[in-house]
């Protein structure tokens, strides 16, 4: 099992607040965005007596509102089709266990989220990456580089869309070519969508809207970074293919229920004002133009404009990221601050990929985004 | 993957409170003690802004917290030992996960937690069963039996104590047992010791206190049943050894964080007045025995006294449990009740054991307990 590579610099981070530093961190995707107060109200208003086990597929009211907000998006779906998850993790583990067998393959597009690392070696099956690159600005690679990953042992191919690390939002040519390949290959797409809320240039195709390919189809949905709620672990695995629903089920129906809290927080949360995420999408589109712009300033710097989600993903002009993220905390001060960044290795399958890049979460505001970037230009100038 | 015998009669007894019946739940180990309010009471006021992922290990003033808990029932750890879990059911992936390649074996007394079953095929992992007999009130099989039951393959044993669905609580000197065999035969011994503090007619000896056997032993825990919290989905995954932890910390990074809210009513009860589960044992003991004397009042009924949890397995004069549990619901009435009670086949392995058994768990008042087996007796004379 390998260890989170997002994680796995924590150490030193903990070790430089204790010599005193200040430390930005933009290595992990816990938003700073409050959680909606009303939310959190309804938790605290709820007239609990017995906290009991929720139903193994979530209560059936926050499964019936969820149908409401899949509507507002363009996703129609009925209660039925959906299951409540502990975290968009859970909804990625029932995925890859009820649709593959140990020593199948799936196939995703790299950099891709590293714990779907963790979950396939939990599942017993392997990882096979098509590589996407930072001067297409991560775009979804060719037909023609799935068709050569493609084995008799795939089953699936894994999307995150607006992506995680890279920020990419596919377009809906390329939704389209993945709708072709898993019809070709008769293969299932889960898409990971914790992040649609999030989108700044273009429109957020989801995969349940793809045509005729229904039975294909798994979303792997969170309330995480929606509502800013990542403490509630509160996910949902949703499909229209009633025989994978049911085998879901029996994972779910051994682990008896998702958290009773979070569901009523995401519950309440479908209730917000309908312009509640123009707020929160303004703010980041202005953490994002920041970030962007002022990495894009420094010399030997590129960073592609990312279309979604809240990660950017740079190129430096270093040799060994890994190598530089852990000088910035053990080595580097500017005015006692310094900087964490989660080196792109971890994201790649590929050995020796990302070398140079790093993945950037705006997730504070645009102050502080304004000192991290003081401290990283100032680091590249000292590191070379 | 097998689904859940403890769930699949919920159809049944869905129809029959459509048609007007009033069901008595005996079927599902859903506590209807109150949750603490206290500790209900600590969610509500939490100062929460943003609900962000805690440490993958659980929050650190929980654990330091979950400490003296231990320490109160004779269980000595260190904070750093103790990986915070959703629900006991994830402490027991991480388990099996942990400790097991795929096509390893664990032994398992039956009957047991049929959902041990469920996370086993979902580590890829094969249960060998070694059977306790009803007319030994389901104590431990002899070290015999375990032997012959050893392979090359065998790389755990799992116990739960007191015992579900049996009730059986272990004695000193069947836990010796236990520690004689792991430490003969290098095996892990994972025990369930979720129901800790129902102990009735001797005292509960925890695998934690074993002398010698420190790197063997895993406790999965929950506060489940303890604070009747099973919504919370809050368990732990504690052992002395370094390494096996490091490695279930893999997983649970994987998996972000356990729930927050769960976190903090878990805290909060640890300061719940050290007579709070004198009165719950009162009442469980209370019903314990008014089950099992108007059980074994009726003819050809045997039920043998559960010392601990709140489950009694009680053998009936009759063929097939799972045809008689669903009849129950489908065709019997009495004053228009009738019962729910879970069939002891699905707690089985071995093919044809305990189709004359039931479970049933006492989780509802004297007076609710009373009704249950009027309906039971009534049932029983009808059926033959």
């Amino acid at each position: 099992m390998p260890a989170s590579p997002i994680r796995k610099l924590v150490p030193y981070a903990e070790k430089a607040k204790k010599r005193g530093m200040q430390v930005f961190h933009l290595n992990i995707g816990q938003p700073d965005i409050e959680t909606p107060p009303q939310a959190l109200d309804a938790v605290r208003r709820a007239n609990i007596k017995v906290l009991e086990y929720s139903h193994s597929a979530g209560n059936e009211s926050y499964r019936r509102k969820l149908v409401e907000y899949y509507k507002r998006v363009g996703i129609e779906v009925d209660y039925s089709q959906i299951l409540v998850t502990t975290g968009g993790s859970e909804a990625i583990l029932f995925g890859f266990m009820s649709c593959l067998d140990p020593g199948d393959e799936v196939i995703i597009p790299e950099p891709f989220y590293a714990n779907y690392n963790g979950f396939a070696v939990a599942a017993g099956i392997n990882v096979k990456p098509v590589t996407s690159r930072i001067e297409d600005s991560f775009a979804l690679p060719s037909p023609e580089a799935f068709e050569r990953a493609i084995t008799e042992k795939t089953r699936a191919i894994v999307i995150c869309n607006p992506n995680n690390p890279t920020g990419y939002l596919y377009s809906s040519r390329e939704m389209e070519t993945l709708r072709d390949l898993i019809k070709k290959y008769n293969l299932y797409l889960f898409s990971d969508e914790a992040y649609r809320e999030f989108c700044y240039d273009g429109k957020h195709i989801s995969a349940m809207t793809l045509k005729g390919v229904d039975d294909h189809v798994i979303l792997m949905d969170t309330i995480s970074k929606r509502y800013s709620a990542c403490g509630g672990r509160i996910g949902a695995f949703i499909t229209r293919n009633n025989t994978l629903y049911d085998t879901a089920m029996k994972f779910a129906q051994a682990r008896l229920s998702p958290p009773s809290f979070g569901q009523i927080l995401g519950e309440a949360a479908i209730d917000l004002p309908v312009d509640y995420f123009d707020h929160t999408r303004a703010e980041y589109l202005k953490r994002r133009d920041l970030l962007v712009s002022r990495l894009n300033k420094m010399p030997g710097v590129y960073c592609p404009n990312p279309g979604g989600a809240f990660y950017a993903m740079a190129r430096l002009p270093i040799d060994d990221a890994d190598r530089f993220a852990q000088w910035l905390l053990e080595d580097f001060s500017y005015r006692n601050q310094t900087v964490m960044v989660a080196p792109a290795s971890g994201f790649y399958k590929t050995p020796g990929l990302g070398k140079q890049e790093v993945r950037l979460a705006y997730v504070l505001n645009t102050k502080a985004i304004n000192k991290a970037m003081d401290c990283l230009e100032a680091a590249l100038k000292e590191y070379m």
